[in-house]
């Protein structure tokens, strides 16, 4: 018998206020207008109140992406086969995949978490193997998972998120990779939004639209047989995936745990919506990368009240968004931490008469 | 008796087809379903095209900041005083301007161009006094310089680019500083864009509303002075700075020489309009950072039909957008250049059978 993890029920940390005000003030005393650094100003004094540091850092930083199988596949809703999940995992090990690229540009440590695939997976190094299921049952005409298989994923996410804080990691990113994944991810942000299907589902890797048409059917077959439950426990278990149950655990443990999470793309976004409608204390704890060109991200990005930092048309998914903002954050926090004062550098201020 | 150096009119290089076609081709062989990475594709195929090599780089980066002083200060156009264009010269060299930060954490080489000001600068490491005056004539009442101070200006941006061709530069990030530059620069795009002051005035370093209105009332009265003479050269003496001519000298040369720009925010943006104006095959070389807070570099984006990658709110100058962009265009050539294709990595592709 399987049990969340403590992080799914317990008080989640607060972001330190006395950091949030030191951080605002020195804003203001940098050589340079006050509020011209825009949202990198922000972005330095959110990361100095959640790391309670005067100079906030984002590394070491932790990358995972979780990766599971769908039974809605046998619906005929990708445009990729199933067995690409299970290829992308070797790929990811063997440096070819756009995060591996990313991850060792950003000299960031990357590992798979394997929650189930239907094609074999090989030993390899920098992936583990937690498999839960071949795949998730077809969530368009049953349950995606049982409670046991969600509390199993969830608690996969959370052991990522111990060894990140143990690690030292001082911020995460999960990935994901599931070959019909945008399907499951559109049904579980129906459910959450109440909202139809048509709002929500794109075209994912690239189905034309008479495949979009038709994956919008069977998301809303998978409502119809759902129904109107909001908890999250729920919604995870009927509409969910091995790989977004596995995020969604480990956001969840990085913030109780102190570790701000930099949020990618459609997927990872519905995992923190989850997380967030168990735990609106979440929110304080996500940074957002980037607006998707999945049509629903906007949507879920709404809810959230999130404002991402780079809006490329993206679309792939594994982290790649999030590791692409991970400079953006970089630069924030050198700003805060090396600019000049006004004093510092003899430099008359704003309110200085000439 | 000066001259324009050659870039302003020979005619510039022109990207090379055949490294387009071939790094479009490319993307459509990587892990990833095509279009994924969105701007990240195009990025690296202009980059490809720019530079005719297979494996695009934007390493080594020049960042040279062009400064100047305005006459036009003297109406009160600015929330800072003037004496700040010359103390922020030496806290570029001594390392703590935001630019100074930023170069430092791309590894990219930082220079100043000192073209004049009306505060002593001394002798700095990093820093290049050619200086042409202490400042630009009251722009609101007579030419801003001679015909002769804008060949100087532009000359001495044209051996910036020199000597970045002779360093084997492979980007160039033109910066700006210069109390009162957004008076200037907003005069400029009125003049080439046959637009009225409100529509291009903003705060700059931070006006309130009476001082934006008031900013407007002055360049209004050195649009009527100036009249509806579009030729680059005649707006720029009559409208421009030191600063700015330097920037589209240095723009137009690195054009010349085959070295893309990544263009910085408002003013930068105008340099570079001047010099499109003059020279429409610049547009080719120019990449775009970000969008501006400042108001009026929207409609000088939408001129030049130019989508930026960043949107966060910065209006710093300084080149300090552009030096933030600067990660996105090396994860760009990174994922051009080191992701697997799908036969490599043994990954079935969009259309196979599952």
């Amino acid at each position: 018998m399987f049990s969340p993890p403590p992080s799914w029920t317990q008080q989640l940390p607060k972001p330190d206020v006395l950091r949030i005000r030191q951080a605002t003030d020195r804003q203001q005393v940098l050589t340079k207008p006050p509020g011209s650094l825009g949202q990198l100003e922000q972005l330095a004094i959110q990361l100095s109140g959640l790391q309670v540091m005067d100079q906030p850092t984002v590394d070491p930083i932790q990358i995972t992406v979780f990766a599971g199988d769908h039974g809605v596949c046998e619906e005929g809703v990708s445009a990729f086969p199933q067995e690409v999940t299970a290829q992308m995992i070797a790929n990811f090990a063997g440096g070819g995949a756009a995060i591996s690229v990313l991850a060792k540009q950003l000299g960031a440590s990357l590992e798979v978490v394997n929650l189930g695939t239907v094609g074999d997976v090989p030993v390899l190094a920098g992936v583990r193997n937690e498999s839960i299921a071949p795949a998730t049952a077809n969530l368009a005409i049953t349950m995606a998972m049982t409670e046991d298989q969600a509390y199993a994923a969830l608690t996969s996410g959370d052991a990522v998120a111990e060894r990140a804080a143990n690690a030292g990691c001082r911020l995460f990113i999960g990935g994901d990779m599931g070959i019909g994944n945008t399907t499951s991810a559109a049904a579980m942000a129906c459910a959450l939004l109440n909202e139809a299907p048509q709002q929500l589902v794109g075209p994912g890797t690239g189905l034309d639209t008479a495949g979009v048409s038709h994956k919008s059917t069977v998301v809303g077959r998978a409502l119809e047989r759902h129904g109107d439950n909001m908890d999250p426990l729920a919604v995870l278990a009927s509409l969910g995936g091995f790989e977004i149950a596995g995020l969604t655990g480990a956001i969840l443990g990085c913030a109780a745990r102190g570790i701000p999470v930099l949020v990618d793309g459609f997927i990872v976004s519905v995992a923190a919506l989850l997380g967030m409608r168990q735990q609106p204390g979440l929110r304080d704890w996500l940074l957002f990368a980037h607006r998707s060109a999945e049509p629903g991200h906007a949507r879920v990005l709404e809810a959230m009240n999130a404002n991402p930092l780079l809006d490329l048309g993206m679309r792939l998914g594994e982290g790649s968004g999030a590791a692409v903002a991970v400079p953006l954050l970089r630069a924030a926090c050198a700003l805060h931490n090396n600019m000049a004062s006004f004093s510092d550098a003899g430099v008359s201020n704003k309110n200085a008469t000439s």
